[in-house]
């Protein structure tokens, strides 16, 4: 391998689920979302990476406020222009990877002058809605801020077409996946319907990374991307939506790609997940290996969460058996938040390093505090504790989250200490997990109500979904749509009847209304209204392409599908040096690119760790107050590989690595893709039968898969 | 005068009131608002003009919908960057005149080539509101597309401060006063809270053009802005708001300025105001004196009305004696609206010129159709008219208003047919004038509600705001801070009382809800919740600015108050030739520079016309398809000045005008202020004995002035 030069690298500032919005309305917190997202695009700048990648929920709410909307623009006008010129050069054809009236990427506009562009896809929080399907996203690309990628069109009909980068000898194929509902995404890779496409040249030079925004852990068998599904020729995979910092990046065994999880800049709920201390990473891509640098994030607000078993606690199991203790508990659990509090603001002075010694007292900002309380007392005993709401107030002008600084909950009857491996609860991490997910009480409320008292003319399944629309989206015109629609075609039905007797007409509409509701399922309850589109026009040059769009299967566009490319990496032998262990978090961990000796050894080097599941949070980790923190995944020594671990459903890995083919030195610049197909082609049908070892949809018992 | 040279002219596109957004839910009219912008935008960019004025109601929403602000963003972006440098030289202190993060010119940005600025004030649809006090302007300025000027901080305290340009040899002094609620800015004028800031060098020099957006008419006695409260020194005022076009500027005899209202770029009510044919403007500013080149919009869906009075139209008044005279009726109806319908087409296909040859029938847009039917019948006969829906309908694949093509009224008893000098009837224009205000449905409806049922516990006045701004500024969370704000006031009220027997807390509560509803009262009725700022730094070079922002009073920033210039006009020997009359609307109008002798003669001269007041429409105008009509409002001859209309106030004219000082030539380029006080020092009080005769505040006999 040819010494690694800056020219060949590209620095990529990656960071995720800013939610900018999130408790834009407390007094006190107000502003720490925007502040967090902020700091991240200013140390994009500040350390002149070539590009920044988002994974998601860059806003909070579906319609931000206008507030929220200024502040991102600000952040990214303010930081991610300027003079200096970017250093990538676009290889894709822009129209295929972008849409809209500017479909292009942003730093190719004469007329704007990006220094850093941004490139992001949608999550769960912002994603497109209402008339037109636009989101906010569109927005920042209309003004040119920030490059719009990843979109899904049709959310069971998947295409993945990669932006394509290069920068000196490196080259980085970025995919993005925006959110989809995860039960629908699953049914797409299911059906086989979700297509990745690659370049058609040089297939193996490409770095390949990827963004997604999806559950990661198995909340239910369906509810959840499975890391697998995905192709494994991807290089590493940057995962959104889940709000633990994670950001290690992790070597999945079975595909032999990285999976990042950088987590969110934002505390959104109090769980152990959120306090694990909140980084984005700079990955620096040169050729087919990478290094991330950890940015630790000064500007959150600090979060600490403790819990106690009351019975078990030493300085608590003595109270019980005393009479009248509320008084002699709070005090010592009020003695417990004032540590906790201590702690966090020692913590907070010690990450910010020097400056800590300019900063008053009243300038550290209010931690958020969460004691966790088990109150079972041994039998014969007491707990006597006090109003949680009134135990918090006592905080009120210490803590930013004054009404619940204590939880108090008993174990269940019956069973043991709730332990963290107990399948049927989700533990902490799950519902850290699940923060993204805040929509839930409407949903519920509406089918419960309905549950109730049927409806007879509107159908429930699109009522309840025009009810999610109205709440969660914003979209107030979401139900006078949703009578228009029934009632007319209602109406259509009722007038088709010749002669009608009042039996009739209430049968039609039970079968409009029937109807209409099992559209809805079957199309896996993909909210209605989908943006209007005619047809692409390649490369459209005029304004009017924003009405087009839609993507072509033209065969010019694209090469042809390569039968044998589906379930294959896309360059074998570049799966091998891949199997290299992670270390710990401290240490070097290492990816080999295959065509490239490493000239120099990692600084540790581990025997290969087994490879984790997607990691859930044991306790929450206790971040010393360092800024930065170092991972290097770089190229190992060929020594290294274990052979074990080399893709399965894989050809062997060729001994040699064929030089990059003279065909491939592209004369053009605008490149083809060939198609490959996702993985689970053998998931299609979900019968016992079928299912094999390998089953990426099956991470869940397979006497529960029966429907 | 010197000839004039294009390097000395600033050529401004005008256009206002676009209301994008308008209808973008009807399946018709759904993408009308924002091609008649993109026109307007891109009309601007073949004409090469230097800048954009635009004078509030960009957005027909306040929280536009994602499409809305994506084709706003998309028509600036596409039409207003560019290569082409600006040639406007800003000669304002930035921070004086824009705010927020970003508050420079936006072509002075070095990473954006904008080739002509926007610059907006804010309309009564999309005025800030909210947390944060942001409006879709501040969206649009963060993005660095559009330069929102003319901010009204206070309500109750307005400081006008120009933003200053210069071409060639023409100053340019742009002022802005965004909207204000009309009663509010009334009584913020009549306290002598208005201050207008001039530059404070070659005075003179200056071409003064401001943009208003408020009632232009006196619906009632405080309900407006008198033309005449504006300063004197003025040479154009672009008054939005008002959506007939009135565009070829009108001489204010008593001000001697000139005042254009270009009208809405849409219908927005199927009113004869509305069906005046739409255009917008180039002024061309050389000097003091400025041209006019209207240019008429070819995107406007074209909207034909017209009025019957059944009982005396030829067509209809035998039919009253016929017995069962609806189908006959209704035929003869039919044939009329036939008839508009083909007057639109035809009218619509002259609009496009050489290009109608290449349009399909079908690509001709459905027109807008009104037809007002008074159908009284004469004594003893009966006009026997069918349900106006039924009617409508029957052209539903032919118009775009498919329900309400006609309407019937009948006359008032007692009244004969009601005329167009009744003053007790707001007419047509009026009507049309105040389609910007749809607002007031659920105003009254919260009114007569809490008549029938007053509050206890909230204030009346505070609350039926709170209900306004959910419902109408869309901002979802007025309620839940009004009842916060409320029950913590009366909380403390109440914890005041030692002992408290239940008549006391009433009392207290009672006491607590009068004073917020008095103190809202006091306030004018401003909406609560401002923008939070801190102190204000001179030229903010950070990020940090937008927090801060304020007006100073600083002196530094600002000249001295001169006295001596309060109610008179900037340059008395200005106003000499400014007196020349407007000729009618196809003839050139013609406006003398003194300083300078026009070096050609107006094309047509016509005596001095009289003053218009502020003009209605009497029948809508029926227009020729001509796109391009041009007035001339030019330097006279001297002989051409009429005396009379000289200002009242003023000093009389000098007979030579001073050379430009020496002293003006300034070495700075960044000007300072000199303070000059809003005209009506004589309405402070408006008590009868006070009110002179040219009191601006009194268009209404003063016998209803008492309060």
């Amino acid at each position: 391998m040819p010494p690694r030069r800056d020219a060949d690298t590209i620095r990529i500032l990656v960071a995720t689920d800013s939610h900018v919005g999130f408790e834009e309305r407390d007094p006190i917190r107000k502003d720490d979302s925007w502040k967090s997202f902020d700091e991240a695009m200013e140390l994009a700048k500040t350390e002149d990476v070539d590009m920044i990648l988002l994974a998601g929920d860059l806003f909070h709410e579906n319609k931000p406020s206008r507030k929220a909307m200024y502040k991102v623009m600000r952040s990214l006008r303010k930081h991610c222009l300027g003079e200096k010129p970017c250093e990538l050069e676009f290889l894709s054809d822009a129209s295929d990877v972008f849409e809209g009236a500017f479909n292009q990427v942003n730093y190719e506009d004469p007329d704007i002058n990006v220094a850093i562009p941004v490139f992001s896809i949608h999550g769960n929080h912002d994603d497109p809605s209402g008339d037109g399907h636009y989101c906010s996203l569109d927005l920042l690309q209309a003004s040119g801020l920030l490059n719009y990628f990843g979109r899904i069109p049709e959310s069971d009909k998947i295409e993945v077409k990669p932006v394509l980068l290069q920068k000196g000898q490196t080259k980085l194929a970025l995919y993005g996946m925006s959110n989809v509902r995860d039960e629908r995404l699953f049914r797409t890779f299911r059906d086989q319907k979700v297509k990745f496409f690659k370049p058609s040249i040089q297939q193996e030079d490409w770095f390949n990374l990827m963004a997604v925004h999806q559950n990661h852990h198995a909340h239910n068998e369906t509810g959840y991307l499975p890391e697998n599904v995905l192709p494994s020729y991807m290089d590493l995979v940057v995962w959104g939506h889940e709000h633990e910092c994670l950001i290690d990046p992790r070597l999945n065994s079975e595909t032999m790609f990285h999976v990042m999880q950088p987590g969110s800049s934002i505390a959104t709920s109090l769980v152990p997940g959120e306090a694990v201390a909140k980084h984005v990473a700079i990955v620096e891509v040169t050729g087919k290996s990478f290094e991330i640098k950890k940015h630790r994030l000064k500007t959150v607000r600090p979060f600490i969460t403790r819990e106690i078993v009351l019975a078990t606690d030493s300085r608590f199991k003595r109270l019980a058996k005393t009479n009248d203790n509320r008084t002699a508990l709070t005090a010592e659990l009020v003695k417990v938040v004032e540590e906790l509090i201590e702690e966090a603001k020692s913590e907070w002075l010690e990450l910010q390093g020097a400056e800590a010694e300019d900063i008053n007292e009243e300038d550290i900002p209010r931690p958020l505090v969460r004691l966790k309380v088990e109150s079972s007392a041994p039998d014969g005993g007491k707990f006597d504790t006090e109003n949680p709401q009134r135990f918090s107030n006592r905080f009120s002008d210490r803590v930013a989250n004054v009404n619940d600084v204590v939880q108090f909950y008993k174990k269940k009857v019956g069973s043991s200490r709730k332990t963290k491996d107990d399948k049927d609860v989700p533990d902490e991490a799950v519902l850290a997990a699940m923060a993204g997910i805040d929509n839930v009480k409407v949903g519920k409320f509406v089918r419960e109500f309905l549950a109730a008292q049927p409806l007879k003319v509107f159908p429930q399944a699109l009522f309840g979904d025009a009810v999610h629309q109205f709440v969660d989206k914003g979209d107030k015109h979401a139900i006078s749509s949703l009578v228009d629609e029934t009632l007319s075609g209602s109406m259509k039905e009722m007038l088709d009847l010749e002669v009608a007797g009042e039996d009739d007409i209430e049968n039609a509409m039970d079968r409009h209304r029937t109807k209409l509701d099992e559209d809805f399922k079957a199309s896996g309850g993909v909210s209605r209204r989908p943006r209007k589109r005619g047809k692409k026009l390649p490369r459209p040059a005029t304004w009017d392409s924003d009405l087009d769009g839609e993507w072509s299967e033209s065969p010019e566009a694209y090469g042809p599908p390569s039968e044998g490319e589906e379930d294959e990496p896309a360059a074998p032998a570049a799966r091998r040096g891949k199997s290299t262990a992670m270390g710990s978090d401290d240490d070097a961990s290492v990816v080999s690119a295959p065509a490239a000796k490493s000239t120099r050894k990692a600084p540790a080097k581990k025997a290969p760790a087994k490879p984790r599941a997607p990691a859930k949070a044991k306790t929450p980790a206790k971040t010393t107050g360092r800024g930065k923190k170092k991972t290097v995944v770089e190229p190992s020594d060929d020594e290294d590989v274990d052979d074990d671990l080399v893709m399965m459903d894989a050809p062997p890995p060729p001994k040699s690595q064929p030089k990059r083919a003279a065909a491939a030195k592209a004369r053009q610049s605008t490149l083809n893709f060939a198609q490959s197909q996702a993985k689970p082609s053998t998931a299609r049908e979900l019968s016992d039968d079928e299912i094999s070892d390998d089953d990426a949809f099956e991470p869940v018992a397979s006497s529960s898969r029966r429907r």
